[in-house]
């Protein structure tokens, strides 16, 4: 099986693709649309979720299990929720199959129509605002502070791997609250946690804002984000949190009585990440060799090759890597110490370079003799003989070395990259000739927002929360406008 | 909210609906046959997701993830398989929904029809052994150890919380292997882990056994069960492991070049535990008061509750118990401290019962003065007041006991109703009368299966594996008979 990905230099897109194949994190499956996480993917996934999940239970969420249906009634309560998801819902109509009594063939049994259709949750926000309505009565019931991790569909017509596919893995957590102010902080908490993972975990820089009414999720009243920048300089949206308002609670009606004793409307958020983050880690470091993996999102954090002829030297090679590999192990890092005669030294490099392993350790029969260890560090590709003793407590400072070489090379980057345009032409120019992120003026119309998109194909990504206030005129229409807009091409 | 159950001995059936929702573990949905399981329940299911991941990989297996969805084709390839669960299939036939142009309502899209309908899996091998034709070309590509957590769906008539539901979470093991002989001990190795898990962490003696060919899942040569006896003396079937045999690798063509060159047909396994488990675990042990937990899956495994009038007492006694919790969660024990000042201490103690946390601590004025805690345990209800020095390691103690104590409880009961009948009349008169396990002679046959069945409404739920080679005679038709089998009625 050769190894080669096609250079990001020469087709970005179709590098991706290699890499996510290449790298044995998924495939496309029979069903359209819908892929085959491998263990490989999966296992990094696994390190996301338990992560992300430590930190819902850390700030006082727990999880909880809703149906993956939602009858068709209820989706249609709230009028802009349904008119986002309708055109994308796969729908179950019947329950049975039979066998056709002419042809022999199986096919759907006509008397087993659903008297209602159920719809496979897009989000789940309309089942959970039925169920919750049962569960609260009073303020003491609040608030409600529940995640879920799940699959949900939703029918895209163009998919690609990780980025956007019609079955995807998330978590959305769906919290109630007493008041408007109380919601609105965990909003807000919630878009920290998700930024705090992206540049702590991912190693990778965010951007936290606030969406405009277009780009707003169908139900919310505000909607809150954080935008990456990948390395062909495009945005991708790595992480929602909404504030619903009292959307859902009158959709539902589902009430409380307050403290002071007066019946209100319940306040909500939701928030979801999902198997779209998979995608900004791979694009967001990987180069031409493979995957660069953030150790701590690593599934094999260092793997051991012995370098060797014959049984006698993998003999001695051996005891030397075991006792390493337990003393690495010992410190909470995973190791995996490759001596298959299967394959070549050089095979196994490369195959560990594709899959993104931090740090790879050769011990050869000179090593032996030295008491060195070859360490070869995949972010950078160097590499460097060092003594055994004392290795364990190099690797150790090496991976955090590498957790932050990772993250400030997609900072600098990322902040190469950010441009402000003072005018049209400029900003047209920019996107024509450098692509990245754009801050710029707009007057806070759609239309405007409109017209830059379909003549740009450029999107407001979001109004940045830490951005500086500052007085400007509309790019596209001179109109005065209070703050700069982050405007990018996006995933 | 009155939190009384229904006593067992008045109505075992409603006894257990009413601990469900009287514990905070799950409820219905407004979705026919969906259960939503709440915090509560799904930090015991949770719990047990961790052991048994752990014990998955443990064994070199890697978790994956598969579509949803099953073209219906894939479905019908393998006869018996799709034979088994036509009849009870989830059918998805559109993927939009539109607005009425007359009406103004929410309809499914007639135009949205898909070309090929998609089953919502009730189990995975098709989608799975379709994509494992991909994945294997030679011997060394095997073995796939495989494991899935996922979601299912069965169309089931009649549901019951946990125990029988339309939709339910649990793994899904697929495996495949170069030889009969590697595949049949994989089927084995899995069935014990099983055992092992329901016995030493849910506290549920189990008898591991071979299923008779009525019972057999779908597309299987063999299926092994753990069945485990519930306190009104019915069989549940706790978990499954199939030998596959070569029936799905035929289904898709599945063929491998073998250690001698050849083209083979790839030897196949697949395994579940479910939500069903949850079931199991809350009518094994509890009782009038509530659920009772073994330690080991139990959420919270201590509470600490303050005994006090007035805000005084209360900074002195949680001066203790803070420390006391911080101690107790050094040892690596799950605690909570609840001072809530909303509920009374009988409220609590009524409250933690019912959701069978094992070990209740209550701390009043008197045992800060003498020093003193006052021990409750959730199994027996006795309690006791012990100095607070060493307090830690007899709590660490304590709960050993529990969980062994509540198995040892769980076994004395199954062992005294497991019954051997000589014949015919005999097996009428304990089904009728004491209920239980049954070890009884048969002949072999489906006839005879069914006949014992229809007349008395118990079932073969397996041939044990342990039990000793014995020739009798089949109680219902004579016949020679080389082994008893284990007879009982089942959920």
């Amino acid at each position: 099986m050769p190894k080669e990905l096609t250079p990001r230099a020469e087709d970005y897109s179709q590098w991706y693709n290699d890499l996510v194949i290449k790298a044995g994190l998924a495939e496309n499956s029979a069903v359209r649309g819908c892929m085959v996480i491998k263990p490989y993917g999966y296992a990094i996934w696994e390190k996301m979720q338990s992560v992300l999940d430590r930190m819902f239970k850390d700030t006082g969420h727990s999880n909880a299990y809703f149906p993956l249906f939602i009858p068709k009634s209820f989706f249609t309560r709230e009028a802009s929720h349904v008119e986002g998801f309708a055109k994308e819902c796969a729908v179950v109509t019947h329950y049975r199959l039979k066998n056709d009594e002419k042809t022999g063939e199986i096919i759907v049994d006509k008397n087993a129509r659903l008297e209602e259709e159920l719809i496979i949750r897009p989000t789940s926000e309309t089942i959970i605002w039925n169920t919750y309505k049962n569960w609260i009565q009073s303020y003491r019931d609040l608030p409600i502070l529940i995640n879920q991790w799940a699959n949900v569909v939703r029918w895209e017509m163009r998919t690609r791997l990780f980025l956007r596919t019609t079955e995807f893995l998330w978590q959305e957590g769906h919290t109630a609250h007493e008041t408007k102010e109380e919601a609105i902080e965990e909003t807000l908490k919630i878009l920290s946690l998700y930024a705090n993972f992206a540049e702590n975990y991912m190693g990778l820089p965010v951007i936290k804002g606030e969406k405009t009414e277009n780009e707003r999720f169908a139900g919310a009243v505000d909607t809150y984000a954080i935008e990456a920048m990948m390395q062909d300089r495009r945005a991708l949206q790595s992480g929602t949190s909404h504030f619903l308002g009292q959307n859902f609670a009158r959709a539902f009606d589902v009430q409380f009585t307050n403290r002071q004793g007066k019946q209100d409307l319940v306040w909500a958020t939701s928030w979801g990440v999902s198997t779209r983050l998979m995608g900004a880690l791979i694009m967001g470091h990987s180069d031409d060799n493979g995957l660069i993996l953030p150790p701590k999102l690593a599934p094999i954090q260092v793997v051991i090759i012995p370098i060797y002829k014959g049984s006698r030297e993998l003999g001695e090679i051996g005891t030397t890597a075991l006792k390493l590999k337990k003393a690495i192990e010992e410190k909470g890092i995973s190791v995996v110490y490759d001596d298959r005669d299967t394959h070549k030294p050089g095979w196994k490099y490369t195959e560990y370079e594709m899959k993104g392993v931090p740090v790879r350790l050769s011990i050869g029969p000179r090593d032996i003799q030295n008491k060195t260890v070859e360490v070869a560090r995949r972010d950078t590709l160097e590499k460097s003989s060092l003594p055994q003793e004392n290795i364990v407590h190099h690797i150790e400072k090496l991976l955090e070395d590498i957790q932050n070489n990772i993250f400030n090379k997609a900072l600098r980057f990322r902040n190469q990259n950010i441009f402000k345009a003072e005018d049209y032409q400029e900003f047209k120019d920019i996107i024509r000739n450098k692509g990245g992120f754009i801050m710029a003026h707009w007057d806070g119309t759609t239309e405007t927002e409109n017209k830059i998109k379909e003549e740009t194909k450029a999107t407001i990504r979001s109004i940045p929360l830490d951005a500086e206030q500052e007085k400007g005129k509309c790019i596209y229409t001179g109109r005065p406008s209070s703050q700069r807009v982050l405007f990018a091409k996006a995933y």
